[in-house]
């Protein structure tokens, strides 16, 4: 292990995969001690938290509070930041193939943009046993967010990453591979709770604002919404994805496993 | 109307059930205009977005972005900040009435913090048609935070709202007068999704880090736990209430309506 503490992401060193991520957080640090332990450079934590690292065999630098926000780039660090290879994103082809074999759920993000959302949703796909996480974006493709790996608490590294700048036709590649494309929408839409998922299926979720855009919606192969009272427009998207996602996971609604 | 803008909180008018509130955000604020009009005392909006007030027949101050910053002490307004009477907090002996009356459902929440969680919680609530939120936090009381109320997106004005500092004593009451008090654990748990929800009933969600208090869980009539595989050890609360009231809101799960 080198000697010197994670430096700040301008001062980053480049791995052979692009260049190094500095990750911060508790559960997530912890979880990518445990999962990637091999693409760990460097690791520090405050003042007398070492031993929350548990089995980690590494080298860990105790560091002020100052420093550890400096090095994260945010007072949110939870104690721990880790400098660590990027996640491996899978290419499209895998991705499928994956799904396929597993007989899959994955969730895929249109243009979801609030780090926070991005974290919970990716939470809630690792505590459900989601498969893998596609995220779309407009190039260039801002790939996962520090802050959203802290927020998912460790759900990173349960999940298989992809990305895409052109979801609609990633989505219609993978529907001609007989995935099920399921998108959300608030109109023409068939209830969520009751929907009969086809695994392999990818849940597709909209940006917050505007929802799924018009070229991503045509590659779907049906939409559903969940039904509310009408009291107020929609439900945070994090909170959607997570009811989505139980629906699709729940056993009683899962036909052709 | 008055002339001058909104006050920072620090310049607060009272009124006679307290201070003022200065709430922001536009859905939040949009929905004070259409359901409280009369607990207005004034309004303010981003150059040019007036017409986004709809039929709002008041007087509405057109302020730049950095006053608008300074009155809601947040850059996260979106063009729209309100001054306004603060919300009814029902007594305890209402909520009861109203949800055994309504054969309803309430969400409470003990001690969870996060005004982005609470506020999602109050969106989810709105959304499903959920009857009241209780609040329960350690005196002084604080309510409800503005940012919840933004985040919220005007699911604070449809949903009543309640508050106290002893949680564990008002669930006890609650469950006297019949209402299910369903709190969530981690163990010793039924599976939420096809527990038998017999409303009247309260969803409890706990802390984020804690969970629900030894007291409030011992108030619990029941406890349920959402399913996952393992990979994580939870879900964001705000996800677990989303999944809990989908659950408990599903004709097909209500017993006794």
């Amino acid at each position: 292990m080198k000697r010197s503490p994670p430096r700040s992401p301008n001062e980053r060193s480049r791995s052979p995969h692009g260049p190094l991520e500095i990750l911060h957080g508790h559960r997530a640090v912890r979880a990518v001690l445990a999962r990637r332990p091999g693409a760990v450079t460097r690791v520090g934590c405050a003042v007398g938290l070492r031993g929350e690292l548990g089995a980690f065999q590494g080298e860990v630098q105790e560091l002020s509070d100052a420093e550890l926000s400096r090095i994260a780039g945010t007072d949110l660090h939870e104690g721990f930041v880790v400098e660590v290879a990027p996640p491996r994103y899978l290419p499209l082809a895998e991705l499928g193939e994956l799904l396929l074999r597993n007989r899959g759920v994955a969730v895929a993000l249109d243009r979801v943009r609030n780090p926070y959302n991005v974290g919970a949703i990716l939470q809630s796909a690792a505590f459900f046993g989601v498969d893998a996480l596609l995220l779309g974006a407009p190039a260039p493709h801002p790939g996962l967010a520090p802050d959203a790996v802290r927020v998912a608490e460790g759900g990173a590294e349960h999940v298989a990453l992809a990305r895409t700048t052109d979801l609609a036709d990633s989505l219609a590649r993978l529907r001609e591979r007989g995935v099920q494309i399921v998108g959300t929408h608030v109109t023409d839409a068939a209830p969520a709770l009751g929907f009969a998922f086809v695994h392999p299926t990818v849940l597709v979720l909209g940006n917050e604002r505007e929802g799924m855009s018009d070229r991503v919606r045509a590659a779907c192969s049906a939409c559903v919404k969940i039904e509310g009272r009408g009291a107020v427009e929609s439900l945070n998207v994090a909170v959607a994805a997570g009811v989505l996602i139980a629906a699709a996971q729940s056993p009683r609604r899962t036909q052709g496993r």
